[in-house]
């Protein structure tokens, strides 16, 4: 398993000129980086009189994201096997009108499953980075670089796999299904960025380095 | 050594409540993952006939990339080791006059070689960046989406390490010397920026998904 790689044995993999992994494997990883940075900073937050106010709001947020740094780091796994099928279906015959058939069909279903993996990343660093951007703001002031990081992390992470996403969309058929997605990763684009701004600028604000 | 963790361990080991690792390993950490998809998309167009006219310029891109990468794993400990230099400064002890000045003396230095690895990793990050910017025009079509990805990894680890490098500017006394990381630091966010648009422009307009 790819999670089970030592991180300079992960960095080969990526490097190596093979269909996976790939930038979907490596957008779930910098996902699962901006989740444990932002379990970080929960950590150094909750419990401190500084910061009482917003011990409630940082418990919300230190419930969830363990479990987004376990989903991401399955998700490393499971975009390349997702990839992998895609390239299985590109390898079938299709000599005859009926291989042909099959070919495109075993194409169709592995397309879809090789954009539920990469939206699954995105989805989960587009909640990565509201967590991240409220942080900034109510966190421990001493790791406010760290989840600053965090929100860029998982920018990087849901902008990468966005373009898994769109790439893999060519080879949706389906013109409803297509549109649906199109529109979905329209608005993940639209908030990122949206999210990136603010992120950096609570970031900027209280680390004073101006 | 923080890089020879699995990705799981690595992840672990920044959501613990511990000075390091932070964000300046896991930029570093992000950085390295771009400068491999950055390797593999060269991999991918060399030698073929429809990307012959590049050759030659992603020839150059491919015998710089490797050594990027392999700057960006060191860095992610190094990182860690200079940030543990300035919580053992700010721990020692400042009971007497001499002990204070003693203790100031030794957290100067401790900052300013906090600040050199994050600036490392930023520089190596803004060359991976304008790589990945003339890779997107120039590779291999069906990398394109990877070495999109590459530039965003390569944008998270700068922005990142920069905010390292402010948050250590703080305990930099010397004020020829804030000013001068002050500086490369402005101009290092305002080329990231630049160069983050281009690379999604060019990666989008081949990608063909809108």
């Amino acid at each position: 398993m790819l999670r089970q790689m030592t991180i300079e044995q992960f960095a080969e993999a990526l490097a190596a000129a093979t269909p996976t992994p790939g930038g979907g494997s490596a957008s779930a990883q910098a996902g699962a980086m901006a989740a444990s940075l932002i379990q970080m900073m929960c950590d150094l937050t909750l419990g401190r009189e500084t910061y009482r106010a917003h011990e409630a709001a940082v418990q919300a947020i230190r419930r969830r994201v363990e479990g987004l740094r376990k989903d991401l780091l399955a998700l490393v796994d499971r975009d390349a096997q997702a990839y992998d099928a895609v390239v299985a279906a590109l390898r079938l015959p299709k000599g005859t009108a009926a291989e042909k058939d099959a070919r495109s069909a075993a194409l169709g279903r592995a397309n879809l499953f090789a954009i539920e993996a990469p939206m699954a990343i995105a989805d989960a660093c587009l909640s990565l980075m509201s967590m991240a951007s409220e942080l900034a703001e109510k966190g421990n002031v001493n790791a406010v670089s760290d989840v600053g990081t965090a929100a860029l992390l998982a920018y990087a992470g849901l902008r990468g796999a966005v373009l898994s996403v769109r790439v893999n969309l060519k080879g949706v058929k389906d013109e409803s299904s297509g549109a649906r997605i199109r529109d979905r990763v329209r608005r993940l684009e639209v908030d990122s960025e949206k999210l990136r701004e603010e992120a950096l600028a609570a970031t900027c604000f209280r680390t004073n380095g101006r």
